[in-house]
């Protein structure tokens, strides 16, 4: 059975939260990619390539979830992030595209 | 005589300097002080109220300047901090408008 993880309700997401997420170049790259990638489409945790130790990767993936960037959801033996991006969009307007446009 | 300390061309800002420096709740209360102040306004780093030791506020305020933040003159006795708000703005646009807009 899947099981999603906590994330804030869009109201309840933290401008402080969201900007120490985004501070860390592994997590701003899953978030560059799920910009990128269809809308609404799920990726698992080992999908973006991270070189990074198991636990790390996890730390990482909570501290976006916690933040609201995106959705967990536990599918027992693999685990699947979607962005949350509508509801990111219209709590910081704009944010999610500079992460985007990084290094173009 | 007053000298200005280096911070980087708009075109040099990074990303990732930009929002290291906006995850800390001290420096984003500088930034939106700075937002909300008079266009091109100088304040002292003092001016600031910020609860910390003085070498901890000039830590704060060369990783502000360093990410390209804001500029910072020496005038020997004192300090002053100007916002780099065009410049900021053009690299980063709507960043400093949801600083300025956190706990409204």
């Amino acid at each position: 059975m899947s099981q999603e993880n906590d994330s804030p309700a869009t109201a309840q997401m933290q401008l402080a939260d969201v900007l120490a997420a985004l501070a860390d170049e592994h997590r701003r790259h899953v978030v560059r990619e799920l910009v990128r990638s269809e809308d609404g489409a799920e990726r698992t945790c080992t999908s973006f390539g991270l070189p990074v130790s198991k636990s790390t990767r996890s730390h990482h993936f909570k501290v976006l979830r916690e933040a609201g960037i995106v959705r967990q959801v536990d599918h027992g033996n693999m685990s699947g992030v979607t962005l949350r991006r509508d509801d990111v969009e219209s709590r910081f307007p704009g944010l999610l595209g500079l992460v985007a446009a990084e290094g173009d």
